[in-house]
């Protein structure tokens, strides 16, 4: 093994390793007042009591499904030997990023709110590097699974001719990424599923019927809505964002082995690590990054984003320097091209953070429009929201569209031909990579929100001073607009993961290909020089008619469509009827615990996180399962032609529906904080009561049938990448 | 010219007859009192001001666009010499449809009000029959348009070997149905924003502000209402259908010249004539089933809903019989397949109006769920409804997916291998023309709706007995259900015709490609054997790489769903802005004009009449323009390959989104009539002023964005046939 391969399982440990630090430091702080700690406590026992639920279940799914591929791959033989233990260890490792993340930001809370009765730059620096942690975590475990796995197939997988090797190699690491999907998905919908059920519910009751303010410990469901930012945001972003990380790290290596397999066995691994290695030192300097966020007292909001932002920009900058370096040391040809491609991908990264937070700031027109319409009341705020939120989906659209297109053709050497095929691919792949290099620092700030939120929300219950609650309002509407931005990261990088995937789907099939239909080996494209392969190229197509006129590939994309609308469908309902049940157990409460309202008894917090906790179980498993199964059923059914219009159907408006859920959603809630400012009225007016009708609609939308929609698009691909022995073997049509 | 042909001019001829016999028929009825008369012909008066202002600016696009089309034909020659004389045909017939259509429509309702006076079944048959004159005139003139340039380009064409003759007078025709499609553009989009910026207004002050009922005198606005049933369902909805059955006669007469190149000239030419044949037989069938609506005085709902059954089901089982003389007589190889095809598009026409009813009919459990979600306020109606449509979009997109292999399969022997490409094609044609055979009598039904509403409103206003109102209102409840299933057909055959255009367009790519790229002639596959024209296949597949590796397939899917998304939320936008006008005006005339709401002054209804007009006007240029220009301009960047990626990604995306918005509008109008029947609480109370948010929000859903959806997903397919030649002679990449 080359040495400086050793830079990924390096950049891992000392990701881990800081992470174990920033969480001692963090725990070295008081919690604070008896209050606080009660409070902390409560938030903290519901989140595992949770997180507990979920990975029962999770487990009950991993076993079945790891039964099912072991039967593929030993019985059936359609299945690659390595895929039931790499799955386990995807899943066991995004489980565990989730747990120390959300063990993290849960010990945090009360410290952050502690820490802000001293000094605004005390509690931003430990919300933020709790957050860190979070961020850490995730892509040192990415880093490990993936550098580990590498290093034993690279043992046990025997040598082969033409470089087969690490085709077979990076073709079998792929499929590890089904773990971290899976994982994923139950993370992302139910968190989502738990967060808003607890939040609409709480919503709907205390503030609407009772009247009391958000986060009023009168409340029996304000405990269940902050474990819910926790279970949402911190383990279920991470979940998504674990798997966006190792997806993209993963298609990227096979499309590294696919593209340069014709260049000689070191270029080819050269190719295969370079996303790898640009991981590993995008990784190192988010640890650098994290040090750099400091603020100082009385700092405007402004300048908080600021220091924010000296951290997050410093890391994206100097990752485009020293990718170029990490590339011309590899000394890939058209190493400049690629570099292109890296660049695209980092540019459209921060494009689409930028759109989305002009589509949902009220520092710009389209909110403050949204806010206007209120005056005409509930209906009219809808309405703009959703032709709002369904415009602005046409910005990150166009965005990816223009950077596959120039990801594409730098790689390839400005050509659309299919000679340049490979090289194109691999340069859409590297792309994510580089979207993602930093994601250790990205996903601080994300993590960052609902630990600064928790904070407030510990400060307003537990009534501390005025000055305190005015740092921690300062952390939180810092959070609030991390997290609008963050959201757009999330989406923009999970479809360049997907498409990155999808491209490396068409590998597998073509592995396959040659396996089950007794082809020559030599169809496998880039072994043989350019015309074969061409002519090899067409053969491909044609056998599996992937084109446009086929109309089991348009039936394909119809059921992608279907599956993106059904599945936003599911998730919006499943809310609906979660956040029914939290409305009937606390009016029960409200009617049958006497003294809640007086504050002097305390409301039963526990069965409220219990009826959520219920509730997101429930709901979650219909929509997962139907995830997980369509791409298996149109695979044995329309075979490959089906499947590949599946994917391309289910990544284009599975990505136009998140970002718009996501937008629309994000307007909403600042509309209304915009009226609570005192604009149209203010709080308490007629327009502020149709705001927050709005708001709550958009809940759902952004926070639960949005984020979820990330998942999708990736596990479909994924679920696709698994099972493609199915469909190219057992296909009906 | 054989002799069966001229059944498609009888046919043509007979429709328009009976059109010009029934609406004699209704102008020989009494209009009723003097205020009934006077209301009336505020109404005609505002939709023909309505009508007038929008061919003024159609006029205009048609006098740009036809120059543009002249230049590309007589200048670049990349376009036929006949578009730009058929363009107009196209568009002219269509507008001459939807002027009379709504002279017929406004001519009719006082009418219809006074013979309720009389009885139910004389209403009933008064308001079908009106309907039928648009149902009638749009049949009649599409067979009118399609026979005559039939007959003259078999004149002018000159012959040709091996098929060619008749391939070129198909390819020509198809590019009139672009006329048609910018017709109806402005006729849904421009009708659509009217209808809902006139409704929304009208509702928002009246109902909300002022407390008055709907239909009250009182309101300035309510004539606008009405005029907007008129322009938005008679004009709008009549002008979407005549696109959908002049382009799938159309592109299915392209479609059999192709599949038929290799069997011999008569059988070539009996292919052709297939659509055209059935689609007169329906026409037939239609009159036929216009005679058999009526009923008996205090028929229930139900047997009223009976009694149109008996009409059009009729139709629709004789077509069935019919269509298979047809296909035996012209004596078409594998004839029972063909037909099967047809069967399996009526069928699917059915199952989608079945599912459009399941889910939008308050005696199912979804529009039920929807109402009872109201008991928790606006927001959760909003967010189940939104749910619920989401769900609901699975059912016609599965329709639609089944009945696409069904009919391709059927049509092409039971194989999906490309040797059997063009006849499956012809199936996918064939069937969208058996959904709309029968288009004369579902077209009625469409058109009775806004009749008996209008009629219904008249009695309203006139403040006619109690026994004429429920006489009324019986005919109106029946229009709302046929209102639903209607707007469910219309759109799956919108789509059905929009796929059934893509498979055309792909027809005029390869005829584009021999001519401008000196490839040979036989690269026009089906003249040569079957496994020559099996490689040239490939060779055109290979040559426009439209397969879903090629990124620029990927880029013009992504492209297609952001146009979906970007037009949907204009178009609902559009509706928002233009409503607040309609607020602000309406909130004027009670402020300033003293004695309205006392009833003694009458409020200045041609005042809102102009606001939504100009409305509607200035709303609808920017989303059309955009839905005009993105196929041209994706074409000359991305070439075939971006532009049929774009096809397909608009296509499924935009049916989807389509049903999506039809549904959910439909649902929320049916529980907020569920509430106000005295469930959940009744009229008056919390949930019903909840259900009206949902409405309202529902309003732009059903009858703006989801409507002008329909016409985007034709549109954009047509634009691309009209400009194929930019396409492949001009594009960039």
């Amino acid at each position: 093994m080359p040495v400086f391969f050793w830079l990924v399982p390096l950049s891992s440990v000392l990701a881990l390793g800081f992470a174990w630090f920033f969480f001692r430091q963090m725990m070295a702080h008081e919690e604070g007042t008896d209050m606080m700690k009660k409070i902390a406590n409560h938030v903290r026992r519901g989140a595992a009591a949770y997180l507990r639920q979920q990975y029962k279940v999770v487990i009950i799914v991993f076993a079945v499904i790891t039964v099912i591929f072991a039967f593929m791959a030993y019985v059936l033989g359609v299945q690659n030997p390595w895929v039931p233990f790499a799955f386990l260890t995807g899943g066991a490792f995004s489980g565990l990023a989730g747990f120390f993340g959300m063990k993290a930001a849960t010990y945090a809370s009360a410290r952050v709110a502690n820490a802000c009765r001293v000094s605004l730059d005390g509690g931003l620096r430990l919300a933020f590097r709790s957050g860190a942690v979070m961020g850490l975590v995730v892509v040192g475990l990415v880093l490990l699974d993936v550098s580990a796995w590498f290093l034993v197939l690279n043992v046990f997988i025997p040598e082969a001719e033409m470089g087969m090797k690490l085709l077979t190699i990076t073709a079998t690491m792929l499929t590890f990424g089904m773990g971290a999907s899976t994982q994923a998905l139950f993370a992302r919908v139910g968190g989502g599923i738990y967060t808003k059920a607890a939040d609409v519910g709480a919503d709907l009751v205390g503030k609407v019927e009772a009247g009391i303010p958000e986060d009023d410990p009168r409340n029996p469901a304000t405990i269940a809505d902050n474990v819910g930012d926790n279970v949402g945001d911190v383990a279920g972003m991470g979940a998504d964002l674990f798997e966006s990380f190792a997806g993209s790290i993963l298609a990227t290596a096979l499309l590294g082995a696919a593209a340069f397999v014709g260049f000689g066995e070191e270029m080819q691994f050269n190719a295969v690590i370079a996303p790898m290695l640009i991981a590993a030192v995008g990784t190192l300097l988010s640890i650098a990054g994290v040090f750099m966020v400091r603020t100082r007292e009385g700092a405007t909001q402004k300048q908080l984003l600021k220091s924010m932002g000296v951290g997050v920009n410093t890391s994206a900058a100097l990752i485009v320097v020293f990718s170029l370096g990490v590339l011309f040391l590899l000394g890939l040809p058209n190493y400049l091209g690629i570099w292109g491609s890296i660049v695209i991908g980092l540019l459209a990264g921060i494009a689409i953070g930028q759109s989305t937070e002009y589509f949902t700031a009220s520092a710009y027109r389209p909110t403050r429009k949204i806010a206007e319409s209120a005056s005409t009341g509930p209906a009219t705020i809808i309405i703009s929201g959703i032709g709002t939120g369904l415009i602005s989906a046409a910005i990150p659209l166009g965005i990816i569209c223009v950077a596959i297109t120039l990801a594409y053709s730098f790689s390839a050497g400005f050509t659309f031909d299919s000679a340049g095929l490979n090289m194109g691919l691999y340069g859409i792949g590297i792309a994510a990579v580089g979207m993602l290099s930093t994601l250790g620092i990205t996903l601080a700030t994300d993590a960052y929100g609902p630990i600064a939120d928790n904070a407030g929300g510990n400060a307003e219950m537990c009534h501390l001073g005025e000055e305190v609650r005015k740092r921690t309002d300062a952390l939180d509407a810092l959070g609030n607009t991390t997290a609008a931005t963050g959201k757009g990261f999330a989406i923009g990088s999970a479809a360049l993961t997907a498409l990155a995937l999808l491209a490396a789907y068409f590998e597998e099939v073509k592995i396959m290909f040659v396996k089950f239909l007794d082809m020559p080996d030599a169809i496998i494209n880039g072994i043989e020089p350019v015309a074969a392969r061409d002519a090899q190229f067409i053969d491909f197509i044609h056998h599996y008619d992937i084109h446009l006129m086929n109309p089991l590939v348009i039936v394909g994309i119809f059921i992608g469509v279907l599956s993106v609308f059904l599945f936003s469908g599911m998730t919006m309902n499943a809310v609906g009827r979660a956040a029914q049940k939290m409305v009937d157990e606390v009016r029960r409460q409200f009617r049958e615990i006497p003294g809640i309202m007086e504050g002097k008894t305390e409301p039963d917090y526990a069965r409220c996180v219990a009826i959520s906790t219920k509730g997101a179980q429930r709901e979650m498993m219909v929509p997962s399962l139907i995830a997980l199964f369509i791409p298996v059923v149109v695979g044995l059914i329309f075979g490959v032609a089906g499947v590949t219009g599946l994917l391309v159907g289910t990544i284009s408006s599975g990505f136009a529906m998140a970002i718009f859920m996501a937008n629309a959603g994000g307007a909403w809630d600042n509309a209304k904080k915009y009226i609570e400012e005192g604009n149209y009225g203010g709080k308490g007016s007629e327009n502020h009561k149709a705001a927050v009708v709005g708001d709550t609609v958009g809940d759902p939308f952004k926070d639960t049938s949005g984020p979820s929609l990330n998942i999708l698009i990736k596990l479909m691909v994924m679920a696709s990448v698994v099972t493609v022995g199915l469909a190219v073997s057992y296909s009906l049509l």
